[in-house]
């Protein structure tokens, strides 16, 4: 198995006293610390006009990530592709790849929290051709080496050629977050990779990986498990106490996330993380305990074909960070191989 | 005096033989040096569509730059604000900002070049006011500590807060290039900082400076004349065959960046470059010559108030850098003071 990070970092808003800066380096030190002890990627999420300083502009955090590292990949988780023109975009994830090496791990998604909607005053409805018609022009500008135009219905570019040109060819993976199977098959059609959500459980996780598996193999694709991320919650505990604390304090920041996708008529349907909002079904779909029992489920995962697993500790504890990569990760990590571009 | 650097890296496309990095990387060893040596920052320039990898992503590779130094001033001479939603444009320049403790000069222009704007499809004509809508977006974005909703002409955004705060306070500068009186107390009517160009000659360079002098004083503004760079073409030689090669390279490369600004009829008015094309002008406006040659220009500058130049190499030649460093700098540079916010 292979291990990464997803998760965010905070610049604090506030007067003198204040470090804003403060939240972000901290997570830098967190990540740089990560490579050293193992772990492969670090998966960033993009937010807007939160007020809490979630990160927006998240290539250029991963750039300067990306300088202070030298093996780790370097993920969006996602980047939302209805806010962004498309050719800037592809340009500036391209300098990313360049400037790394080849390290880029190109997350992307429509979007789901209304306010971030209503904020760029586009339509909720626009999200799906949005983004499909961004996800084309960024593939042709990857992978064209001569000059194109393209004529779409929300952009439209003339003569044009995209540089840099990146160094993963044909182009840095593609990652979608997928969970009802049309959309997994229609990420799999794409021949793109999978990001499945921590809130799942083992067994529904599972099934959504078949899923996967069996669309990406019909539809003439190699399939290789390094395709398929798997997010998970994890917390190392030493008692019962600190579990039910991390417990805690996951589903207050559940709620909090909920809360901020919501729309105001209370029926967010466009959420793409399943929301599990009982204490039982948090506690079964996080990798929160002690390292056997951290163990038995990384076991589950292993057994249903899982190799990839994206881990997220709410916050940056290096403690906790230090005892996965001690006490867990040497019985299931393997060396990684060529990630497959999707 | 304070030196800077202004210029270009560029990343070439080719098959499996090409680096297409290696360029950028050179760049990024240059300027890292250049800090050592006490130079106090970089400025670079964003294109589009080229076709030779002028830089495109340019605030990705000024974060990545600005993990790999310490001191160096991050420039961007310029962002052209007529291709980026300000909105993003402001979150990505505050990320660079906050990252780098506060060391973005954020240089805008409106774009000159007929094949960017056809590349985007923006009519040139909207250049102007898409600038000025795009300028009071980001100012607005990063001086606003409550939720605001802006409705103009080509932008709209609504109840946002622009995350994450930047490091400098109310905002990191602006500067804006500029060369007509009228065109350079527009700039001083904003309090923005000055960029002139590498192509006047010392004569009408002094009188832009007096200009804009007594522009940011009639406005109310402190005048500081760190608040003006002046670009220049250097290059210290040891004969003069070097410098006719040089003065060679130059006008070859100036003809080739005319071209690509060019307009179909020919007729590019819009243009932020004054075009000299003339060997004797290209030979008085540019710092070629031996130390002594060089340091005679200088002191031109000096005696006219110019206090800050920004030394354009039209390369990468780490000799060049490192004579102008040793040879000619002790003579003229000052402890850099906290540079003014415009």
């Amino acid at each position: 198995m292979q291990f990464g990070l997803f998760g965010a970092a905070q610049a604090q808003r506030g007067g003198p006293d204040v470090d804003s800066a403060a939240g972000f380096k901290d997570y830098i030190e967190y990540v740089i610390e990560a490579e050293a002890l193992g772990y492969q990627s670090a998966f960033i999420v993009e937010h807007h006009f939160t007020g809490f300083g979630q990160v927006s502009a998240t290539l250029n955090l991963l750039t300067w990530i990306g300088a202070r590292t030298r093996t780790l990949r370097l993920g969006t988780a996602v980047i939302v592709l209805p806010w962004h023109n498309p050719v800037l975009l592809a340009e500036q994830a391209a300098t990313v790849d360049l400037l790394s090496g080849g390290r880029l791990d190109f997350g992307i998604g429509k979007g789901y929290r209304h306010n971030e909607f209503a904020g760029f005053r586009i339509a909720m409805e626009e999200a799906e051709p949005r983004f499909e018609e961004a996800t084309d022009i960024i593939t042709k500008a990857w992978t064209s080496n001569e000059r194109f135009s393209f004529h779409g219905r929300y952009w439209q570019f003339d003569d044009i050629i995209v540089e840099p040109p990146t160094i993963q060819k044909p182009h840095p993976p593609f990652w979608q977050g997928a969970g009802h199977p049309e959309s997994i098959r229609r990420v799999a059609r794409r021949g793109h990779n999978l990001l499945l959500d921590q809130f799942a459980s083992l067994e529904e996780t599972g099934r959504r990986f078949t899923t996967y598996r069996e669309a990406i193999v019909a539809n003439g694709f190699r399939f290789d498990p390094a395709q398929v991320g798997v997010a998970r919650a994890f917390y190392v505990v030493r008692n019962d106490a600190e579990k039910e604390a991390a417990l805690d304090r996951r589903l207050a920041a559940q709620r909090r996330l909920h809360a901020i996708s919501q729309r105001p008529d209370g029926n967010n349907t466009a959420s793409i993380m399943a929301f599990s909002d009982t204490r039982a079904a948090s506690e079964e779909s996080a990798l929160y305990g002690n390292p056997d029992e951290i163990a038995r489920k990384l076991e589950t995962l292993r057994d249903m074909g899982v190799e990839y697993v994206l881990l997220n500790g709410g916050g940056t504890s290096r403690e906790n960070l230090r005892r996965f990569a001690k006490e867990i990760m040497p019985a299931f990590r393997t060396e990684p191989a060529m990630r497959a571009a999707g």
